[in-house]
């Protein structure tokens, strides 16, 4: 089955003004919606990072796609690798979009156009599913007021509130709040704020994208003990994460310090961190995810899932991988709610108490709305937005802004 | 694509008076060959360890596979995994067959039905070969004359001969030595006139299979630093191998302290290892095997290829996953030519210039010849051999013999 085409098709989706320890997100997410056509008619379709960077790396990277045999993936990751060649000779590298991220958005793709072809679901291309509902938790964010219907979220009580509109909607049964944005110790209030709300059968976890010191991830770790299932970057580094670990009742997970394979020799012998959170967009694919799983069983790391903005094609493959993986034990992240543009046909997704079922149907399960498609290609075309900026959206409100790294 | 049976036939091969440390070759080795049938009218089948153990496992297990998906097995992992149930609830155990070998038995069958149904060789199935053709390795042995063509080979002069021998038949460019046999210093002797016969264009490869103490590994390795590719478990255990990497000048490599995926935290922590040798049939199946290929990459071990004595199935899905999995850069062990039995069609797969091309065709790419299954069927029947016990063997003509195990 040879590919006869590659298409990025950049898009902008509405995203409301949530608040991180990096800043603010502007009115606009981008991705990329990626297809190959291929000999025998089917079309696979892929959801990856938006703007400049993604779409020169897989411009870039199409003459090595087209003609490939779409089985035949492992050889163009090879290639890839940055690792083996200079510089010049990667034309596909692009800051924030690595190799690994360019192969995933080829692989899954290809996956589904695999699954199309021969009449399965994705998943069983990756060796089957372990469970067939895959349970998400509600992302929590600290958000200003904006053109949505969330209004202004920058107290523990408004954060209680977030989370019980989340929960009546989509009945999470794990909560995650992005943090690092209020002062940590409203953040600890917040926290027990939302365990007082929903009890001890609700896990909690706190992602302060290492806006902390390692004396405040200590301190804050030891006074959450019992409250949060896990604690998330908490301090950059995996130096700091190590010195946090040592002391912390509460497991540490990371998406920062480790977010490639070659981060976890050292993260393994500091003992940095005790779970990772995987991503196929990042990692470098859904067979590299569930590599991971197994590299994580084998060092007896725990696995998480990590989201970016994003729309119903990585749902669908988020929940496909995360079907396969059976060391994946954790509700996965996913910004999903946020988001109310779509770009698949029958609308978005639905969550069942919770969890989202794998799709039926071949391949990935889901098919493109061309016309969703092209509105949203349209609404990236009148937008200069280009890469995603949280920082500059933060100074447009406070010029004075500046993130916290590991100094609150 | 579901199975509805599960058929384990084991067989009895010609098997040549080959020698290593653990003693004497039986005059037949024992396999089983598994076949999976399929309600889509495809048959898939695997080559696996032989005699009682799996047998038993492989009938034990049967109940679990019937009614199952083919694409659908890593929940069957999931459930044979020993860690997971009291042993009373593992009936698919048996002493030598963990069920990484099981499941790779029949992980490897279903894959062959896939690639059959789906016309796609099992390497596809894996992510696609990164090479078409797979090096393999002269395996020397020491060996007693014996019912074959190859006389007596108990010295360094013999084994050069024999060498030249497999050289001139099958092409190949790597010469590995089952040593543990002689007295070390005369292996030290056979590996310089291997040297001296075939130049340094040859990789030279030694497998004590962990004979020698700490001691004369060590000082073996500086001797034969400069004509060894690597060395192959000198000696015994994690500790003991991480004393002898610690000054050896030769990379050490293991078939004997690192079996497992267990087991590698501990070899990488101690750095006991440089090469991991890979078996599709030990290490749980040839999507674990691309995992370890990834694992040993993270962690900057090489792979290898362990071989046991095997039919053309075996050869065929070595072939298949050698192919898929980047990382194992090394000719491949493979004792093929030893046997002169087949139990597939067209007779012996056949290297050329010491490499076999992945079989063309659909799955494996090899199909079950009946009556030769039947008659090494009949053959297994009419001998009482019902495990490998090479110390048995060896007291025949030794009575007082016993194997050295880091003590020479």
């Amino acid at each position: 089955m040879r590919v006869t085409d590659l298409r990025a098709t950049p898009v902008a989706i509405a995203d409301p003004p949530l608040r991180s320890a990096f800043g603010l997100h502007a009115p606009f997410a981008l991705r990329t919606i990626v297809e190959v056509d291929t000999d025998e008619g089917v079309v696979g379709v892929a959801e990856t990072y938006g703007g400049d960077a993604p779409l020169r790396a897989l411009d870039a990277a199409r003459a090595l796609v087209i003609g490939r045999d779409a089985y035949r993936l492992t050889p163009l990751r090879v290639e890839l690798d940055a690792a083996r060649r200079p510089a010049e000779e990667r034309p596909w590298e692009a800051r924030g979009f690595a190799a690994p991220a360019l192969f995933s958005a080829i692989e899954v793709a290809c996956l589904d156009a695999i699954g199309r072809q021969t009449g399965r679901p994705v998943c069983d291309l990756l060796g089957g599913r372990v469970r067939d509902e895959i349970p998400f938790s509600a992302y929590l964010f600290f958000k200003h007021a904006g053109d949505d219907e969330w209004g202004e979220v920058m107290s523990a009580e408004a954060l209680v509130g977030e989370a019980r509109q989340m929960r009546e909607r989509y009945g999470f049964g794990s909560l995650k709040v992005k943090g690092g944005v209020l002062e940590p110790d409203r953040e600890v209030a917040a926290m027990r704020a939302l365990r007082e709300a929903f009890g001890p059968s609700v896990p909690l976890r706190l992602d302060p994208n290492a806006a902390w010191s390692v004396a405040t991830s200590t301190r804050i770790a030891e006074e959450l003990a019992g409250t949060l299932e896990y604690l998330e970057d908490p301090t950059p580094g995996l130096d700091g994460m190590a010195k946090v670990a040592e002391r912390s009742p509460i497991p540490l997970a990371t998406n920062m310090c480790v977010t490639a394979f070659e981060h976890l020799p050292a993260a393994v012998a500091k003992r940095s961190v005790s779970i990772v959170l995987s991503d196929h967009h990042m990692w470098g694919g859904m067979r590299a995810t569930v590599e991971l799983g197994r590299l994580c069983r084998v060092f007896g790391l725990g696995v998480s899932m990590h989201s970016n903005s994003h729309l119903g094609i990585s749902l669908a493959a988020m929940t496909h991988v995360a079907a396969a993986v059976p060391e994946l034990t954790y509700a996965c992240d996913t910004h999903y709610p946020w988001q109310t543009d779509e770009v698949i046909t029958g609308g978005k997704l639905r969550f069942h108490d919770g969890a989202l079922p794998v799709p039926p149907g071949p391949g990935l399960g889901v098919e493109l709305d061309r016309d969703a498609l092209a509105r949203l290609h349209e609404r990236y075309r009148g937008t200069d937005l280009r890469y995603r900026d949280d920082v500059a959206e933060m100074r447009k409100t406070d010029p004075d802004w500046r993130p916290h790294v590991g100094d609150w």
